[in-house]
This record gives structure tokens, sequence and C-alpha cells, in this order.
């Protein structure tokens, strides 16, 4: 016997949204965005044109924005850690999470880091630039400082920028290394960098020895 | 008595050309993209717009993409250090030529670098692009690599990307530290990284050897 087809529903407004979120991702994901198309959308997502039209008046432009806002909060949920325990373990939990989002989205996330797509606006970098901004919130707040100098902050973002080629390369050398051993070469390598500010700045050589005295 | 006004000299084809460039490059260095007219550039080179026009005639994009190509020339020129004496040292020359370029385009840099600007194409961020890949040769030729594997080609990339990073945030932070403090404070995050990449890469571990057997 075959089975009986799932009694037709009638989506909600909220859940036809996600529906069509969630294929455009998944379409994002793996392609660069001018080479999806509306059409590719709503084939995916079993449903006609103009009914991703009706959801997303602005069209691709609109749709590709709301699928980055989606993807830039499945980012920021990576960074979220407890704080407590050694702190490196949690940077390195986090780098865990962030490293399986980059594997699921490949070619999505480095159209996006990458710039110079056809649909890339300043809206879109600015949602860019807020993970960015976030992930340094985190470390910062996880290094328990309320008022970062210039320096610890310069450290951080050039660490955190320096991530994210890492995971581009990453993605360009065919996932190599494994995503675990990436994961310990850059927690050292965010060791070494708050080491080297250490040595010219107070508040960062504070931090580092508080940190050795937890045996973290 | 007034001085004679110069005498009136038609300017040749490639001297008109590189004036406009110029102009177009002083004015971009100090603003966004999206903030300079053509009208601007023709004011500031005491053209009229249609003159402009003659020599661009893709209007701002081809003028922008030309300041640009000329801009990043010039980046490439900083790079240039003879392959002789102590390494570190050498790396410190470019680098303070380098800050020395970015102190003197400061908005136009940021907005080069940052992407989202209306006039980024795939054409500019290849532009950007080759400025990376021939930094990256620099180093690889000057650490004496002809064939650097893939985890020295990242500890590179990543170091380069977070020395732009630490460009933009020095802009933004009013050029603080002075530049040689930012100059060696680069060095040393240099040697740190290599450092971390040389305890898990055989090639990378001769490399540090090599050069602190060198004294350099």
């Amino acid at each position: 016997m075959t089975p009986a087809a799932p009694a037709y529903r009638r989506l909600s407004v909220e859940e036809r949204r996600s529906q069509l979120l969630e294929a455009a991702l998944t379409l994002f994901a793996h392609r660069a965005p001018e080479d999806v198309s509306l059409d590719d959308v709503a084939e995916a997502a079993g449903v006609s044109r103009p009914l991703v039209y009706r959801y997303f008046p602005g069209g691709k432009q609109q749709l590709y924005e709301a699928a980055l806002r989606s993807a830039a909060d499945q980012l920021r949920l990576c960074f979220d850690e407890p704080r407590q325990g050694p702190l490196l373990p949690r940077l390195g939990r986090a780098l865990d999470r962030y490293l399986a989002f980059v594997d699921g989205h490949d070619a999505g996330f480095s159209a996006l880091l990458q710039g110079g797509s056809v649909v890339e606006t300043s809206r879109t970098t600015a949602l860019v630039d807020g993970v960015r901004r976030a992930a340094a919130d985190h470390i910062h707040s996880h290094l328990g400082v309320t008022d970062p100098g210039p320096r610890l902050r310069m450290t951080v973002r050039m660490w955190i920028t320096s991530v994210e080629a890492a995971s581009l390369i990453w993605l360009d050398e065919g996932k190599q290394p494994p995503p675990g051993e990436l994961r310990d070469w850059l927690v050292d390598q965010f060791v070494a960098g708050l080491t080297v500010t250490a040595a010219r700045d107070a508040q960062t050589a504070e931090l580092v020895r508080g940190a050795l005295a937890a045996g973290t």
C-alpha cells in the first residue's frame, strides 16, 4: 500500500516565510548569489514564483538580505558559550561551531565574506560587520574585560579577521587541515597574538598573567 | 610686478590622463567613492566635465577603476624590498612604506578594502585580491620558499589579512599607535604566527630555525 498523501495544510504566513528562507539559504549556501534566481528558490520550495514575490516583494535582493540575516543570527549563536570553565576550551568550542557553519555553507559563506557579489550593498556589509562586532564582544566578555583598550581591541579584531581568512582558504583548499586541527591552530594563534600584545600593553599583560594563573 | 601667467601648453594625452587620475585619486583618497562626482574631478583638475568624459567614456566607474589600478600599482611598489640583509628589518621597511600609503589615502583606502561601495564590482575586488597575492608572493620569496605548503601559505595570508584589519582600525582610531610602534607590533605578530605554525608544520619549522640561525 502506498502511504496516503499528506493532508494539504495551508502554511501560516510565518511558516511559509521560514520555508522560503530555508530554501533560499540552502541555494545561497552552495552557489554565489548572482547564480541563484527567484525561479530556483520557487522550485526548491515547491511553490510558484509569484508566491515568492508575495513574501519578498523586493525580489532577490530582499530575499538575499533576509537569508543573510538568518545566517548572521545562526553565526551569532555559534559564539554563545557559557562563561565557565577554562577559557581556551570555550574558545575551541565556539570555533568548532563556527567551522561547522562554514563547512555547511561553503560557497555562500565565501560569497558573503569576499564581497564583490552583485547583490552586495552597504546593508549586507553592515550585517557582516555586526557579526564581527558580536564576535569581538563575546571574546572581550569571556576575557572578563568590560573596557577593552585600543591595543587589546585591535588584537582581538586582527585575530577575528585572520580566522575569516583562514576559513576562506580552508574552503579553497578542500577543507584541509581537518577542522579539529584548524581549530587548535587558531586557538594557538589567538594565544600568540595576545602574548605579543602583552609585551606592549598593560591591560593585555594582566589578562595573560591572569589566564596563566588560572591554568587555562 | 606680478609674474607672467604660465604660457598655455597643451598637455599630451598621457599627461592629461595622469593629471585626471591624480585628481581622482586625491578625491577618492579622502571621500568614499559614492561621494565623489565627475564634476568634482573636473573641478579639481581644472577642466570641463566633457573633457573628463572624453578620457574616461565609462564615467565614474571607469575613472574609479583606473584610480584603483594606479593605487594598486603604488601598493605593489611598497613591497619592493631588496633581498639582502636580515629578514625582519626588510619586513619592517615594507610595512613602513605600506603604512605611509595607508596614512596618505585614508578614506579611500578604507572604502576600497571594506567593500560595500556602490562602485564595487568583481573587477575592483580582483584588483585588491591581486595586491594581496603580490604581498604573499613577496613574503614567500623573501623567506626563500619557492613552493610554500598549505600551512605556511595560510599563515602568511592570515597575517596579511590581519595587517589590513589593523590598518583599518588604525585609521578609525585616529592613527594610534604611532606608525613605528604599529610596524614593530605587526612584525612581532608575524614572527608569533610563524612560530605557532612551526609547531605543526615541518617546512615552517625549518624556516624559523634557519632565520634564528641567521640571527634575524
